[in-house]
């Protein structure tokens, strides 16, 4: 089984290595970091830099795709290069088509959510029904084989999701145990409906700034 | 306020990638990446290849440091070398001293945790005790400044923690907000004491062997 992490400069660092942790355990799975170039590129904080080794011309087939988010991608999705082609023709042989916070503009660019539910980060609902999908206020998404999860951290449920579904609960438990997934923030605020609404609305603020 | 992140070959990713994507967003601080060398170094998969600008030279004063862990520190803290020296330096300046997983075990080296509750990932717990720590079940240990997490996942807990104490719970709120940590996982099998028996049995026998 090949799963392919699809990379772009400026992605959010842990929308990618959230599932990352998690997939690299699966049994017998090859995962492949693929970008539309070699080389190096950086995370949207331009603090990380990673080397990727593999085009998206040499990852044609992959069995499972997981697309990260990142500011960029509403331009991106707003004017669709190569990774959304990419994303496009791959998911035609896909078993499972993912995405991670705002990757989820990407699947939509590539017209794959057009009338499905599907989840993004919170902040960008209105971005995601630009392309036909119904925003859904879950953790994790699952139309047929396209699962979309929300925002940055909800990667991690994402795969776990997905390991579940491929390899069944054990191997997932297992995993989970492994990287000891046992979620315990001092807070109750990682979602608009559950932090004080003075939080919701700085975020809101910054993000727009942002 | 400098925060450094000190890496080494064969890290395991989102024990660093956890806390940098909480800590990016903390108004006014520097991020910084560190290792022995400057250069490349990859993750304990060989899968993630990260460039590195700054060595441990370079960061003689950090304000807060995060050591994360990875199967390798185990020999890490037997023989130790510049990282555990470096660690044992700073900390004498840091406001605040913190590991992720076997992260500590670095931390436990450089003699920091003797006499001391701390935590590591639950199979790690023998190897921290040697170091004169009381190995403690809790996803977030602090004693004085010094910050142990748990297992891999939990360095983002870890450091909304550590957000919430620098600057208190409004920025910690709102960060865990920007990255939509609400988590669900799809088991409870993320600690010892909640997976199934046999999965614990399973996990065991598969760090032993590896």
């Amino acid at each position: 089984v090949q799963i392919a992490i699809a990379l772009y400069p400026e992605f959010t660092a842990l929308d990618a290595m959230g599932p990352y942790q998690v997939l690299v355990h699966v049994p017998g799975a090859e995962i492949v970091l693929c970008a539309e170039k070699a080389g190096e590129l950086s995370d949207e904080n331009g603090l990380l830099h990673l080397r990727v080794d593999r085009t998206f011309d040499d990852v044609p087939s992959p069995d499972v795709i997981v697309v990260p988010g990142g500011t960029v991608t509403r331009r991106m999705a707003r004017e669709p290069g190569r990774i959304v082609e990419w994303i496009r023709d791959v998911h035609a042989g896909t078993t499972y088509t993912t995405s991670v916070c705002t990757g989820a503009l990407l699947l939509g660019a590539a017209g794959l959510l057009d009338g499905l539910d599907a989840t993004t980060h919170w902040g960008a609902y209105d971005e995601l029904a630009s392309f036909g999908a119904r925003p859904t206020e879950q953790r994790v998404v699952r139309q047929g084989k396209i699962f979309t999860a929300a925002g940055v951290s909800a990667g991690i449920d994402l795969a776990l999701t997905l390991v579940a579904e491929m390899h069944g609960p054990e191997v997932a438990q297992a995993i989970q145990l492994g990287i000891e997934y046992d979620p315990q923030p001092p807070f109750d605020s990682g979602a608009p409906s559950k932090a004080p609404a003075e939080i919701v609305e700085l975020v809101r603020g910054l993000m727009a700034a942002g």
